[in-house]
């Protein structure tokens, strides 16, 4: 019997997998359709049989499998291993997702955490984190997630809500967050707020090189953004500089709170490349402390999407281990 | 031999000490002039003889001492035992604080950490946070200080400088705080910083009746910004609130980072009452997001002045029982 694990990325459209032996080196990968709009029943039975497939993709079977992690969107009560209510599966009502699919896979054990935390620890033991004990992580996507690893863990809070970086205020009273509250910097930074910003200021009268493409295809995008940014339109530097800012600013932040050693960017707006990057660091230069000199890092993800799953195995793996309390 | 732990409050003015035995159970407490200005050796050969007395009020030898804790405020290289450069201690330069105390008490294991991550840890086992595991704890005096216990252990980060919750920035671009950023809680909710906006409204010749305080004693302080709003004063009210926001703020930025189960407030500016403590949470509530109802509790310190040495004292027990790694 050998000793492989399974990482699940649980997203709202695909399902995932990974098997990764005992380094966690990649030995299978494959996707199959999450089919979130079904019951729960067949959501689990597709994450099952995509996981044995990918089992069997490695010329593994299950008996083989020590561990298997999964992450998924939340809310959800991930020590419990329950979704209790997820705007990505309409249909789930208080399903115990992490036993369902034990039972299912003949008992193993399921560790069960959010994405943005699978995608950290999978940064932190594989990716652009592997060479520190504390770090701070953020996906810049339609949202902002983050996650935080303190020595090595990635750090949990009284419930399951911790590291909801997206949410941390930078500018009180500011703009309206999905989430009820104002200016968080999620609703200043994440791709789809940078996208609304500068959509906002064309059709304010803002000139720019962006107002054709609002013409033309209806709405402006993250990357229509860093391709006009590049080309050296000035509401695009204008909003990628106020993007920056915000992002500078919960840098800033973090490092008085947890004092990460690095702080990792990920999600599709890394795509803009050093552009984003040097301004980042620009805006954390003017507006850090000068009681003692900073030495964090930050910088970009290296994983890509496979984080998620790499994390997934990692924590599966460090619950086979006892190093975690398995769900 | 018995089992007892000596905690150490190592401050600008005085030191204070106190003896505890095993269940952290007060015995004695002493307090000496802490002749900062003097040589390190002075003020070290003080803390030594100050923590000899009190072990000797208790009727006990220092031969019955597990372990000393001692708490002293930043910046220091708490993890390796070193004073590098205070600025309450003119003439320290690279002191092993630590090394020197312990070789004076006969070679006692000494545990090392910022004074707010001593009192937070007092407060955590003895006094507002006893009954939860995860806390997040601001002392709201000169400056801001901060701790955070996640899972019943004080939080630290990459190097010793984690929890400095003072200089989170809320407002970008705001108040200069003496660290040198911007928009800092501390710049706007110490008790130094509550009474200076006091101080520049009425100096812009807002009306108030601190103005007479201000004519006549040519300052006023946090306790008069209280008094008079106690009275009526409208602009003393106004001032508290800005106070109350900035700290509702930073509670709920510290909820989704690390998510405490108890927020709990300390230091001389508690003594508004409950005034203060109800305007924080009004602001939690009308600013925090709407995707769960959430319950933490923010309330007030319970040990008063107390907190440093049993938090000190916890840290030795702590040590001794192998639970930290001790300096």
């Amino acid at each position: 019997m050998s000793e492989i694990f399974v990482g699940i990325d649980l997203g709202g459209t695909f399902i995932k997998v990974g098997c990764f032996d005992s380094k966690l080196k990649p030995l299978s990968k494959i996707s199959a359709p999450t089919e979130a709009e079904k019951k729960a029943r067949i959501v689990i039975e597709n994450l099952a049989r995509t996981a044995e497939q990918c089992v069997a993709k490695a010329s593994f079977t299950m008996d083989d499998v020590s561990a298997v992690g999964l992450g998924c969107p939340g809310p959800a009560r991930y020590s419990e291993g329950i979704i209790e209510a997820a705007t990505n599966f309409p249909t789930f009502r208080n399903v115990p997702i992490c036993r369902m699919l034990s039972d299912r896979l003949g008992g193993k054990t399921i560790v069960f955490e959010n994405d943005a935390n699978v995608a950290c620890f999978g940064e932190f033991v594989a990716g652009a984190g592997k060479d520190v004990n504390d770090m701070v992580f953020f996906t810049l996507g339609t949202g902002i997630g983050g996650g935080i690893i303190n020595k090595g863990k990635l750090l949990s809070g009284a419930g399951d809500n911790a590291a909801e970086l997206g949410h941390i205020i930078i500018y009180p009273d500011g703009r309206l967050c999905n989430c009820g509250q104002r200016g968080c910097v999620e609703a200043y930074a994440s791709a789809t707020n940078t996208a609304k910003r500068a959509t906002e200021a064309v059709e304010k009268g803002q000139p720019s090189t962006l107002k054709k493409v609002l013409d033309e295809k209806g709405e402006i995008t993250c990357k229509d953004v860093y391709d006009h940014l590049k080309a050296g339109d000035k509401l695009a530097k204008e909003i990628t500089d106020e993007t920056a800012k915000a992002l500078a600013l919960v840098c800033i932040n973090m490092l008085h709170v947890t004092e990460p050693k690095r702080i990792v960017f990920a999600g599709g707006m890394i795509a803009a490349g050093d552009i984003l990057l040097n301004r980042i660091k620009d805006y954390f230069n003017e507006h850090i402390w000068n009681l003692r000199q900073e030495t964090v890092d930050i910088c970009f993800a290296t994983l890509g999407e496979d984080a998620g799953i790499i994390g997934a195995a990692a924590l599966a793996k460090q619950a086979a281990e006892g190093k975690l309390e398995s769900a």
